[in-house]
Protein backbone atom coordinates (compact mmCIF):
# COMPACT_ATOMS: atom_id res chain seq x y z
CA UNK A 1 0.00 0.00 0.00
CA UNK A 2 1.33 3.55 -1.23
CA UNK A 3 1.32 6.13 1.62
CA UNK A 4 -2.27 8.87 1.45
CA UNK A 5 -1.31 12.25 0.97
CA UNK A 6 -2.58 13.95 3.71
CA UNK A 7 -3.60 17.95 3.25
CA UNK A 8 -1.64 19.66 5.73
CA UNK A 9 -2.88 23.50 6.12
CA UNK A 10 0.11 24.93 7.36
CA UNK A 11 -1.67 28.32 8.36
CA UNK A 12 -5.04 28.38 10.14
CA UNK A 13 -5.85 31.79 10.02
CA UNK A 14 -9.21 33.46 12.09
CA UNK A 15 -12.57 34.26 10.36
CA UNK A 16 -11.37 38.11 11.56
CA UNK A 17 -7.38 37.82 9.98
CA UNK A 18 -9.25 35.89 7.02
CA UNK A 19 -11.12 39.06 6.53
CA UNK A 20 -8.53 41.89 7.29
CA UNK A 21 -6.71 40.03 4.59
CA UNK A 22 -9.52 40.99 1.93
CA UNK A 23 -9.48 44.38 3.47
CA UNK A 24 -5.92 44.67 2.46
CA UNK A 25 -6.71 43.01 -0.67
CA UNK A 26 -9.38 46.07 -1.53
CA UNK A 27 -7.20 48.65 -0.46
CA UNK A 28 -4.22 47.44 -2.01
CA UNK A 29 -6.76 47.40 -5.62
CA UNK A 30 -7.65 50.94 -5.44
CA UNK A 31 -3.90 51.85 -4.08
CA UNK A 32 -5.32 53.27 -0.89
CA UNK A 33 -2.96 53.89 2.03
CA UNK A 34 -4.57 52.83 5.49
CA UNK A 35 -4.57 53.78 8.95
CA UNK A 36 -6.17 52.25 11.91
CA UNK A 37 -5.72 55.19 14.66
CA UNK A 38 -6.35 53.67 18.39
CA UNK A 39 -6.21 55.53 21.87
CA UNK A 40 -7.89 56.07 25.22
CA UNK A 41 -11.21 57.92 25.04
CA UNK A 42 -10.81 61.74 24.50
CA UNK A 43 -7.12 61.69 23.90
CA UNK A 44 -7.74 63.34 20.58
CA UNK A 45 -8.57 60.98 17.82
CA UNK A 46 -10.77 62.98 15.50
CA UNK A 47 -8.91 66.34 16.57
CA UNK A 48 -6.08 64.55 14.90
CA UNK A 49 -7.80 63.45 11.97
CA UNK A 50 -9.10 66.90 11.30
CA UNK A 51 -5.64 68.44 11.43
CA UNK A 52 -4.49 66.04 9.45
CA UNK A 53 -6.73 66.57 6.34
CA UNK A 54 -6.69 70.65 7.35
CA UNK A 55 -2.83 70.40 6.39
CA UNK A 56 -3.05 67.55 3.89
CA UNK A 57 -6.56 67.83 1.97
CA UNK A 58 -5.64 69.65 -0.91
CA UNK A 59 -2.97 66.98 -2.00
CA UNK A 60 -4.72 64.00 -1.27
CA UNK A 61 -8.05 62.86 -0.60
CA UNK A 62 -8.48 61.00 3.12
CA UNK A 63 -11.51 59.20 3.68
CA UNK A 64 -12.64 58.34 7.13
CA UNK A 65 -14.14 55.17 8.95
CA UNK A 66 -15.57 56.48 12.48
CA UNK A 67 -15.80 54.29 15.04
CA UNK A 68 -18.58 54.09 17.73
CA UNK A 69 -19.92 51.65 20.94
CA UNK A 70 -23.41 54.22 19.93
CA UNK A 71 -25.30 55.19 17.03
CA UNK A 72 -23.76 58.87 16.83
CA UNK A 73 -22.72 60.46 14.53
CA UNK A 74 -20.70 63.48 16.59
CA UNK A 75 -17.11 62.33 14.57
CA UNK A 76 -18.62 61.42 11.22
CA UNK A 77 -20.17 64.79 10.62
CA UNK A 78 -17.01 66.91 11.73
CA UNK A 79 -15.21 65.12 8.74
CA UNK A 80 -17.62 65.62 6.41
CA UNK A 81 -18.11 69.33 7.27
CA UNK A 82 -14.07 69.26 6.78
CA UNK A 83 -15.18 68.34 3.24
CA UNK A 84 -13.99 64.52 3.27
CA UNK A 85 -15.98 61.51 3.09
CA UNK A 86 -17.06 59.60 6.39
CA UNK A 87 -18.71 56.46 7.00
CA UNK A 88 -19.81 56.01 10.76
CA UNK A 89 -19.83 52.35 11.92
CA UNK A 90 -21.45 51.50 15.68
CA UNK A 91 -20.64 48.67 17.04
CA UNK A 92 -23.42 47.69 18.91
CA UNK A 93 -21.97 48.63 22.58
CA UNK A 94 -18.80 46.31 21.78
CA UNK A 95 -15.56 47.83 22.54
CA UNK A 96 -13.21 47.16 19.50
CA UNK A 97 -13.22 47.49 15.85
CA UNK A 98 -13.18 44.30 13.58
CA UNK A 99 -12.15 43.30 10.33
CA UNK A 100 -15.93 42.42 9.25
CA UNK A 101 -16.92 45.54 10.98
CA UNK A 102 -14.44 47.02 8.55
CA UNK A 103 -15.21 45.58 5.36
CA UNK A 104 -18.98 46.97 5.64
CA UNK A 105 -17.26 50.73 6.40
CA UNK A 106 -15.08 50.03 3.33
CA UNK A 107 -17.28 49.56 0.64
CA UNK A 108 -19.13 52.73 1.57
CA UNK A 109 -16.51 54.47 0.76
CA UNK A 110 -15.55 55.77 -2.69
CA UNK A 111 -12.15 53.67 -2.46
CA UNK A 112 -11.32 54.94 -6.43
CA UNK A 113 -11.07 58.27 -5.50
CA UNK A 114 -9.39 58.43 -2.13
CA UNK A 115 -5.55 58.16 -1.20
CA UNK A 116 -5.40 57.71 2.02
CA UNK A 117 -7.92 55.65 4.38
CA UNK A 118 -8.12 56.64 8.45
CA UNK A 119 -10.38 54.27 10.94
CA UNK A 120 -10.71 55.69 14.28
CA UNK A 121 -10.94 52.47 15.93
CA UNK A 122 -13.37 52.82 19.36
CA UNK A 123 -11.68 54.49 22.47
CA UNK A 124 -10.33 52.00 24.46
CA UNK A 125 -6.55 51.55 25.42
CA UNK A 126 -6.73 47.49 25.60
CA UNK A 127 -9.21 45.63 23.28
CA UNK A 128 -8.70 46.94 20.22
CA UNK A 129 -5.08 46.09 20.54
CA UNK A 130 -6.08 42.15 20.04
CA UNK A 131 -7.81 42.69 16.39
CA UNK A 132 -6.00 43.07 13.14
CA UNK A 133 -7.82 45.22 10.46
CA UNK A 134 -6.15 44.93 7.53
CA UNK A 135 -4.70 48.20 7.25
CA UNK A 136 -1.12 49.16 6.00
CA UNK A 137 -0.55 50.81 9.82
CA UNK A 138 -1.44 51.41 13.22
CA UNK A 139 -1.11 54.51 14.96
CA UNK A 140 -2.07 55.44 18.86
CA UNK A 141 -2.78 59.00 19.51
CA UNK A 142 -1.42 59.15 22.85
CA UNK A 143 -1.91 62.61 25.05
CA UNK A 144 -0.31 64.04 27.67
CA UNK A 145 -3.11 64.77 30.35
CA UNK A 146 -3.76 60.89 30.87
CA UNK A 147 -0.45 60.50 32.57
CA UNK A 148 2.87 59.35 31.76
CA UNK A 149 2.34 55.83 33.32
CA UNK A 150 0.30 53.87 30.75
CA UNK A 151 3.19 52.15 28.51
CA UNK A 152 3.50 50.16 31.98
CA UNK A 153 -0.11 49.13 32.66
CA UNK A 154 -1.46 48.57 29.77
CA UNK A 155 2.23 47.65 27.46
CA UNK A 156 -0.12 45.11 25.17
CA UNK A 157 -1.15 48.20 22.47
CA UNK A 158 1.97 49.88 21.87
CA UNK A 159 3.93 46.42 21.42
CA UNK A 160 1.98 46.42 17.76
CA UNK A 161 2.30 50.17 16.42
CA UNK A 162 4.12 51.69 13.70
CA UNK A 163 4.20 55.24 14.79
CA UNK A 164 2.91 56.83 17.51
CA UNK A 165 1.45 60.76 18.52
CA UNK A 166 1.81 62.35 21.95
CA UNK A 167 -0.99 64.55 22.08
CA UNK A 168 -2.05 68.04 23.97
CA UNK A 169 1.34 68.68 24.65
CA UNK A 170 0.02 72.46 24.81
CA UNK A 171 -1.27 70.85 28.62
CA UNK A 172 2.38 70.08 29.81
CA UNK A 173 2.69 73.51 31.79
CA UNK A 174 -0.31 72.45 33.73
CA UNK A 175 -0.15 68.58 34.40
CA UNK A 176 2.45 66.46 36.07
CA UNK A 177 4.18 64.43 33.07
CA UNK A 178 7.31 63.14 32.69
CA UNK A 179 7.91 62.66 28.85
CA UNK A 180 11.16 61.03 29.49
CA UNK A 181 9.65 58.56 31.56
CA UNK A 182 6.55 57.25 29.56
CA UNK A 183 9.23 57.36 26.07
CA UNK A 184 11.13 55.03 28.26
CA UNK A 185 8.10 52.91 28.80
CA UNK A 186 7.13 52.61 25.53
CA UNK A 187 11.20 52.09 24.09
CA UNK A 188 10.84 49.02 26.10
CA UNK A 189 7.80 47.24 24.30
CA UNK A 190 8.44 48.74 20.88
CA UNK A 191 12.24 50.03 20.72
CA UNK A 192 12.94 52.52 17.70
CA UNK A 193 8.92 53.20 17.73
CA UNK A 194 8.85 56.68 15.50
CA UNK A 195 7.43 59.37 17.20
CA UNK A 196 5.92 62.82 17.09
CA UNK A 197 4.65 64.65 20.13
CA UNK A 198 2.03 67.14 18.71
CA UNK A 199 -0.66 69.40 20.02
CA UNK A 200 -3.85 69.69 17.66
CA UNK A 201 -5.14 72.49 19.38
CA UNK A 202 -2.01 74.74 18.64
CA UNK A 203 -0.60 73.04 15.48
CA UNK A 204 2.69 72.79 17.14
CA UNK A 205 4.34 69.83 15.87
CA UNK A 206 2.10 68.69 13.04
CA UNK A 207 3.92 69.62 10.26
CA UNK A 208 6.59 66.90 10.94
CA UNK A 209 3.93 64.23 11.34
CA UNK A 210 2.49 65.65 8.01
CA UNK A 211 6.02 64.94 6.30
CA UNK A 212 6.24 61.69 7.49
CA UNK A 213 2.82 60.27 6.27
CA UNK A 214 3.25 62.00 2.70
CA UNK A 215 6.64 60.21 2.73
CA UNK A 216 5.02 56.86 3.94
CA UNK A 217 2.10 57.04 1.33
CA UNK A 218 4.62 58.15 -1.44
CA UNK A 219 6.81 55.00 -0.21
CA UNK A 220 3.74 52.92 -0.48
CA UNK A 221 2.91 54.07 -4.43
CA UNK A 222 6.54 53.59 -5.29
CA UNK A 223 6.39 49.78 -4.02
CA UNK A 224 3.49 48.43 -5.55
CA UNK B 1 -51.97 9.98 37.57
CA UNK B 2 -50.97 13.19 39.34
CA UNK B 3 -49.02 16.24 38.20
CA UNK B 4 -45.57 16.17 38.73
CA UNK B 5 -44.07 18.82 40.29
CA UNK B 6 -41.66 20.35 38.21
CA UNK B 7 -38.77 22.65 39.78
CA UNK B 8 -38.37 25.50 38.67
CA UNK B 9 -35.52 28.25 39.05
CA UNK B 10 -36.63 31.57 38.61
CA UNK B 11 -33.61 33.34 38.66
CA UNK B 12 -30.60 32.07 36.49
CA UNK B 13 -27.93 34.32 38.18
CA UNK B 14 -24.71 33.95 36.28
CA UNK B 15 -21.37 32.64 37.60
CA UNK B 16 -19.96 35.92 37.66
CA UNK B 17 -23.11 37.39 39.79
CA UNK B 18 -23.33 34.46 41.83
CA UNK B 19 -19.49 35.20 42.91
CA UNK B 20 -20.20 39.11 42.82
CA UNK B 21 -23.13 38.00 45.57
CA UNK B 22 -20.65 36.15 48.02
CA UNK B 23 -18.32 39.18 47.46
CA UNK B 24 -21.50 41.51 49.13
CA UNK B 25 -22.31 39.12 51.76
CA UNK B 26 -18.69 39.23 52.93
CA UNK B 27 -18.08 43.00 52.55
CA UNK B 28 -21.45 42.99 54.90
CA UNK B 29 -20.01 40.46 57.63
CA UNK B 30 -17.74 42.54 58.13
CA UNK B 31 -19.41 46.36 58.18
CA UNK B 32 -17.15 47.32 54.98
CA UNK B 33 -18.69 49.93 52.61
CA UNK B 34 -17.41 49.26 49.56
CA UNK B 35 -17.48 51.23 45.94
CA UNK B 36 -16.71 50.06 42.25
CA UNK B 37 -14.27 52.58 40.96
CA UNK B 38 -14.37 53.26 36.79
CA UNK B 39 -13.02 55.67 34.33
CA UNK B 40 -11.07 56.07 31.30
CA UNK B 41 -7.12 55.88 31.07
CA UNK B 42 -5.68 58.72 32.94
CA UNK B 43 -8.78 60.32 34.34
CA UNK B 44 -7.11 60.46 37.75
CA UNK B 45 -8.64 57.25 39.48
CA UNK B 46 -5.59 57.20 41.43
CA UNK B 47 -5.21 60.35 42.77
CA UNK B 48 -8.44 60.63 43.92
CA UNK B 49 -8.49 57.85 46.16
CA UNK B 50 -5.62 59.30 47.33
CA UNK B 51 -7.04 62.97 48.07
CA UNK B 52 -9.88 60.40 49.38
CA UNK B 53 -7.27 58.54 52.10
CA UNK B 54 -5.86 61.87 52.87
CA UNK B 55 -8.85 63.65 53.84
CA UNK B 56 -10.59 60.90 55.62
CA UNK B 57 -7.71 59.03 56.68
CA UNK B 58 -7.89 59.77 60.48
CA UNK B 59 -11.92 59.10 60.63
CA UNK B 60 -11.83 55.35 58.27
CA UNK B 61 -9.53 53.14 57.30
CA UNK B 62 -9.36 52.83 53.94
CA UNK B 63 -8.77 49.26 52.12
CA UNK B 64 -7.68 49.43 48.27
CA UNK B 65 -8.12 46.78 45.62
CA UNK B 66 -5.99 48.43 42.33
CA UNK B 67 -6.89 46.41 39.05
CA UNK B 68 -4.29 46.48 36.43
CA UNK B 69 -4.04 44.58 32.63
CA UNK B 70 0.00 44.40 33.32
CA UNK B 71 1.87 42.79 36.27
CA UNK B 72 3.16 46.35 37.71
CA UNK B 73 2.46 48.02 41.53
CA UNK B 74 2.57 51.52 40.51
CA UNK B 75 -0.86 52.25 42.12
CA UNK B 76 -0.99 50.04 44.89
CA UNK B 77 2.54 51.65 46.04
CA UNK B 78 1.17 55.07 46.26
CA UNK B 79 -1.93 53.95 48.65
CA UNK B 80 0.32 51.55 50.69
CA UNK B 81 3.16 55.04 50.75
CA UNK B 82 -0.56 56.79 52.11
CA UNK B 83 -0.46 54.15 54.73
CA UNK B 84 -3.67 51.77 53.73
CA UNK B 85 -3.72 48.65 52.95
CA UNK B 86 -3.57 47.75 49.00
CA UNK B 87 -3.74 44.42 46.94
CA UNK B 88 -2.85 44.25 43.11
CA UNK B 89 -5.40 42.51 40.93
CA UNK B 90 -3.22 41.80 37.64
CA UNK B 91 -5.90 40.85 35.02
CA UNK B 92 -3.74 39.11 32.73
CA UNK B 93 -4.36 41.34 29.57
CA UNK B 94 -8.62 41.51 30.41
CA UNK B 95 -9.99 44.82 30.00
CA UNK B 96 -12.13 44.63 33.29
CA UNK B 97 -12.36 43.07 36.52
CA UNK B 98 -14.79 40.14 37.37
CA UNK B 99 -16.09 39.04 40.58
CA UNK B 100 -13.83 36.21 40.74
CA UNK B 101 -10.95 38.24 40.88
CA UNK B 102 -12.59 40.71 43.39
CA UNK B 103 -13.09 37.76 45.40
CA UNK B 104 -9.42 36.91 45.32
CA UNK B 105 -8.37 40.46 46.23
CA UNK B 106 -10.53 40.87 49.04
CA UNK B 107 -9.46 37.75 51.18
CA UNK B 108 -5.75 39.37 50.74
CA UNK B 109 -7.49 42.84 52.72
CA UNK B 110 -7.35 42.62 56.54
CA UNK B 111 -11.26 43.25 56.03
CA UNK B 112 -12.49 43.29 60.03
CA UNK B 113 -10.02 46.05 60.15
CA UNK B 114 -11.22 47.97 57.46
CA UNK B 115 -14.59 50.55 57.33
CA UNK B 116 -14.27 51.20 53.23
CA UNK B 117 -12.89 49.22 50.43
CA UNK B 118 -12.19 51.25 47.25
CA UNK B 119 -11.57 49.25 44.13
CA UNK B 120 -10.00 50.40 41.38
CA UNK B 121 -11.04 48.97 38.09
CA UNK B 122 -9.44 48.90 34.45
CA UNK B 123 -9.03 51.94 33.24
CA UNK B 124 -11.50 51.37 30.02
CA UNK B 125 -14.78 53.19 29.13
CA UNK B 126 -17.27 50.35 28.10
CA UNK B 127 -15.95 46.74 28.91
CA UNK B 128 -15.91 47.24 33.35
CA UNK B 129 -19.55 48.47 32.85
CA UNK B 130 -21.20 44.74 32.37
CA UNK B 131 -20.01 43.30 35.46
CA UNK B 132 -21.35 43.49 38.62
CA UNK B 133 -18.34 43.35 41.00
CA UNK B 134 -20.90 43.01 44.50
CA UNK B 135 -19.59 46.40 45.55
CA UNK B 136 -22.16 48.96 47.02
CA UNK B 137 -22.12 51.41 44.45
CA UNK B 138 -20.61 52.31 41.53
CA UNK B 139 -18.54 55.30 40.62
CA UNK B 140 -17.24 57.02 37.48
CA UNK B 141 -14.03 59.79 37.52
CA UNK B 142 -15.07 61.91 34.13
CA UNK B 143 -12.24 64.48 33.66
CA UNK B 144 -12.29 67.50 31.80
CA UNK B 145 -9.41 67.02 28.95
CA UNK B 146 -11.09 63.52 28.19
CA UNK B 147 -13.90 66.11 26.18
CA UNK B 148 -17.73 66.72 26.91
CA UNK B 149 -19.13 64.57 23.91
CA UNK B 150 -18.06 60.92 26.18
CA UNK B 151 -22.02 60.35 27.55
CA UNK B 152 -22.91 60.56 23.75
CA UNK B 153 -20.16 57.83 22.54
CA UNK B 154 -20.03 55.93 26.03
CA UNK B 155 -23.81 55.54 27.05
CA UNK B 156 -23.59 52.24 28.55
CA UNK B 157 -21.29 53.41 31.64
CA UNK B 158 -23.37 55.73 32.85
CA UNK B 159 -26.50 53.63 32.81
CA UNK B 160 -25.13 51.92 36.02
CA UNK B 161 -23.47 54.89 38.25
CA UNK B 162 -24.74 55.75 41.63
CA UNK B 163 -22.31 58.59 41.73
CA UNK B 164 -19.75 60.70 39.35
CA UNK B 165 -16.95 62.74 39.60
CA UNK B 166 -15.56 65.57 37.20
CA UNK B 167 -12.05 65.45 37.81
CA UNK B 168 -9.39 67.71 36.26
CA UNK B 169 -11.72 70.90 36.81
CA UNK B 170 -8.04 72.58 37.00
CA UNK B 171 -7.51 72.36 33.22
CA UNK B 172 -10.82 73.83 32.34
CA UNK B 173 -9.35 77.31 31.00
CA UNK B 174 -6.78 75.83 28.60
CA UNK B 175 -9.24 72.65 27.11
CA UNK B 176 -12.50 73.25 24.76
CA UNK B 177 -14.99 71.83 27.57
CA UNK B 178 -19.02 72.51 27.85
CA UNK B 179 -19.82 71.47 31.56
CA UNK B 180 -23.63 71.87 30.84
CA UNK B 181 -23.38 69.62 27.07
CA UNK B 182 -21.69 67.10 29.17
CA UNK B 183 -24.07 67.31 32.22
CA UNK B 184 -27.07 66.89 29.41
CA UNK B 185 -25.76 63.49 28.16
CA UNK B 186 -25.47 62.07 31.61
CA UNK B 187 -28.90 63.44 32.36
CA UNK B 188 -30.56 61.67 29.74
CA UNK B 189 -28.72 58.08 30.64
CA UNK B 190 -29.19 58.26 34.57
CA UNK B 191 -31.74 61.50 35.44
CA UNK B 192 -30.47 62.73 38.91
CA UNK B 193 -26.95 61.22 39.26
CA UNK B 194 -25.29 63.08 42.10
CA UNK B 195 -22.21 64.67 40.68
CA UNK B 196 -19.01 66.03 42.20
CA UNK B 197 -16.59 68.59 39.80
CA UNK B 198 -13.50 68.51 41.60
CA UNK B 199 -9.81 68.46 41.07
CA UNK B 200 -7.52 66.05 42.91
CA UNK B 201 -4.89 68.36 41.68
CA UNK B 202 -5.45 71.63 43.95
CA UNK B 203 -8.15 69.40 46.28
CA UNK B 204 -10.88 72.09 45.14
CA UNK B 205 -14.58 70.48 45.27
CA UNK B 206 -13.00 67.40 46.97
CA UNK B 207 -14.73 68.56 50.75
CA UNK B 208 -18.32 68.09 49.01
CA UNK B 209 -17.44 64.39 47.91
CA UNK B 210 -15.87 63.74 51.45
CA UNK B 211 -19.05 65.07 52.95
CA UNK B 212 -21.62 62.99 50.57
CA UNK B 213 -19.54 59.44 51.37
CA UNK B 214 -19.57 59.92 55.08
CA UNK B 215 -22.79 60.45 55.12
CA UNK B 216 -23.40 56.98 52.98
CA UNK B 217 -21.04 55.21 55.55
CA UNK B 218 -23.21 56.67 57.81
CA UNK B 219 -26.31 55.38 56.64
CA UNK B 220 -24.69 52.04 55.57
CA UNK B 221 -23.96 51.23 59.19
CA UNK B 222 -27.52 52.45 60.55
CA UNK B 223 -29.16 50.25 57.87
CA UNK B 224 -27.31 46.77 58.83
Amino acid sequence: MSAIRVPVVEKILSANDRMADENRSLLDENHVFSINIMASPGAGKTSFILQTIKHLGKELKIGVIEGDTAPVTIDADKITKAGMPAVQINTGGDCHLEAAMLSDGIKQLPLSDIDVMIVENVGNLICPAAWYLGTHINLLVASVPEGDDKPYKYPNIYRGLNVMIINKTDLMPYVEYNMDYFRKGVEMLNPGLITFPLSCRTGEGVDAWITWLKAQVKQYRQGK
